[in-house]
C-alpha cells in the first residue's frame, strides 16, 4: 500500500487475506511459513494466465464505468449466440438496470420486456431451449477436494465455478458475479435479453433451474453497489431511478486499443491449485484457526491487468 | 404485488422464491403441493416470533435511514458491554462508514482510530479479550441437518447462525449481515469501536478468528449498496467520500414511539424448521430440480413489522 496506513489495531487490515488482488500479511521475513496465496500468484508463470476470447467477452458501459462479462458458450451455446446477436445489434443500448435485490441479484435489459412497447429483439430469437446443465463428456472439470452440500462435486471448468452430479452432468454454479438469463415459468422462456448478476450469498438453489451464461470478470462493484430497488424483488418502478446502460458490446467489436486488458488465472493451473490451498489453510499470522476448508464460491478467480 | 407486473416471461419474477419477505409463486390453487416458506410464515402463531431486547439492539442513523443491529451478548459479552458504553456516550455520532470492500465487508467507526487525533473512547475499554468462540454448555443450539464444510455442525442459536465443533465449542458464523469487531494482529486488540458488516459471500474463514458481536436485522441495504472504496481493501482515503453516521444508539435509550417495531422468527420454532425445509426442497412450480440442501448462510431469518 502506498498511502499512509489506516488504523491498524482495531481495523481489519489483515483481513486483506480474504481479498484476492492485494498483497497481504506482515512484511517481516518468516521463512518457515508457507507462502500466501498472493505470494503464489506473484510467482506464477505467464503461461498460467489467459486472455478471455473477445468473441466471448461483453462490455457493458455505464456512467460509472465498464462491466466486463465473460460468456460461457461451453455451457449455454444458444444463449451466448443470441447474446452476441443482441450485442451486435445494440439491443441493450439505452436500456437499464431495473432491478437490484439485496443479497440476491441485479438485473438489466428492457424493463418493458413484458409489455406491448417492448424493444424488438431484432435478429435475435424470442425464446431458447433451457441450457441449465450439460453432459460432462469433453469438459475439463478440475474438482475441489472440499465437500459441497449442493452437488456431488464442486470445481472449475475453464475459469467458471461449476458442479456436477455423480453421473457427470455438469452445470455452472450460482456464485457471486455469475450471470444468468432470466426466465418465466417455462424452462424455455429465456432469450438472454434480460440478464441477472449474483450480488449476494450464492443462491445455489438456482443451479440446474435456470440458464447461466457467464461471469462478471471486472467492474462488478458498478453493479453490486446499485441502490436496492424499493419495489418487491428490488424492482424500480420509477424509471428515473433505473441505471441507464450506454451500450453493451462484444469486445471483438471494440477497437483493440479501447479494450480492457485483462488476464485470468487458468483454473487448471498448478498456481490456481496452490493459491486455493493457501486460502484453505491460511498461513499468515493473523489467522489462529485455519479453516481447513474452502467453499466453491469463496475461491477467488484471480484477474490481472496486462 | 399491488403494482403492474413487470416483464414476466424473460424475468426472474419467480425467483421471488429466493426472497424471504415476499409472497411468492403462482396464485392458482394447487392443493397437492407442499406449502411454500411464505405460506408457512403466514400461518405461524404469534408465539413463534420475538421482539429483540432493546438493551441488545443498536440503531445506526444514516442519512438514508436506520440500520438495526441485534447484539449477541451470549457470544461476546465483553464486546457487547463495551459497545453499549460506546453507544450511550455517543462515540459513533459524527463518525463514518470509511470502508466498503466488494463481496466482503462494510466497516464503520473512527477512520483515525490508529492516529493521534483519534476520538477518545470515553468510559469504554481500550481492548478486550478475544471472544471468538465459547463452550456449548447452556446454549440452545438448533442444528441444521445439512452438511457444513466449515464445521462439525451448523445451526442456529437464539436467532443467530452458528456452528460448532465436535467438542461442543460454538461460534457465530460469518453469514451475510453478521457484525464483527475489527482487530489487529493480536487476538485481544479489538474493543468494539470499529465494526464490520458482511456484505458478500459468507467469509466463513473468519469464524473462530475474530469476535462476532451481532447481526443486522433491518436496513442492511443502506450498507450493502455503499459505493466501494477506491483504496486497497475498500477504504476511502478521501473523507468527503465517507458516509457520515448521525448517531448510534441503544434502542433502550430511544423513546418507545421512535423505535423500529420488529419481530424476528424464533429459530427454535416449528415454523422456522418448516420454512427452512420448504426452502431446502422448493415446491413451487418454477423449480425443476429442488436442491435437497440448504447452506447455513442461505437460510433466511425472517423479520416482520409489528
Amino acid at each position: 500500500m502506498t498511502h499512509p496506513r489506516l488504523p491498524m489495531p482495531v481495523l481489519l487490515a489483515t483481513l486483506l487475506a480474504a481479498s484476492p488482488a492485494i498483497a497481504q500479511g506482515p512484511e517481516e521475513e518468516s521463512p518457515a511459513r508457507a507462502p500466501t496465496a498472493q505470494e503464489i500468484l506473484d510467482a506464477s508463470p505467464d503461461s498460467d494466465w489467459r486472455e478471455p476470447d473477445p468473441e466471448n467477452t461483453l462490455y457493458m458501459e455505464l456512467e460509472g464505468g465498464r462491466v466486463v462479462i465473460e460468456l460461457a458458450p461451453g455451457f449455454a451455446p444458444e444463449h451466448v449466440d443470441n447474446i452476441r446477436t443482441l450485442a451486435r445489434e445494440g439491443f441493450w443500448d439505452g436500456l437499464s438496470i431495473y432491478r437490484a435485490q439485496d443479497n440476491f441479484v441485479v438485473q438489466f435489459g428492457d424493463p418493458a420486456a413484458e409489455g406491448e412497447d417492448r424493444k424488438p429483439l431484432g435478429s435475435a430469437r424470442e425464446s431458447l431451449p433451457a441450457e441449465f446443465e450439460r453432459a460432462g463428456a469433453g469438459l475439463d472439470f478440475v474438482p475441489l477436494p472440499d465437500v459441497d452440500g449442493w452437488a456431488h462435486q464442486a470445481g472449475f471448468v475453464d475459469g467458471f465455478p461449476a458442479a456436477r452430479a455423480a453421473d457427470g452432468t455438469t452445470w455452472l454454479a450460482h456464485c457471486y458475479g455469475m450471470v444468468g438469463a432470466g426466465r418465466g415459468m417455462a424452462p424455455d422462456s429465456s432469450n438472454g435479453s434480460e440478464l441477472y448478476v449474483v450480488i449476494g450469498q450464492a443462491p445455489r438453489q438456482l443451479d440446474r433451474n435456470i440458464t447461466t451464461v457467464g461471469r462478471v470478470i471486472d467492474g462488478i462493484e458498478l453493479l453490486s453497489a446499485t441502490p436496492r430497488g424499493p419495489e418487491p424483488m428490488g424492482f424500480y418502478e420509477d424509471p428515473s431511478r433505473r441505471i441507464p446502460i450506454r451500450s453493451v458490446r462484444l469486445a471483438s467489436e471494440v477497437p483493440a486499443h479501447e479494450r480492457t486488458g485483462l488476464e485470468l488465472l487458468r483454473t487448471d493451473s498448478a498456481t490456481f491449485a496452490a493459491a486455493t490451498e493457501a486460502r484453505r489453510n491460511r498461513s499468515d499470522d493473523w489467522y489462529h484457526v485455519p479453516a481447513g476448508h474452502i467453499d466453491l464460491c469463496n475461491v477467488p478467480l484471480p484477474a490481472r491487468e496486462h
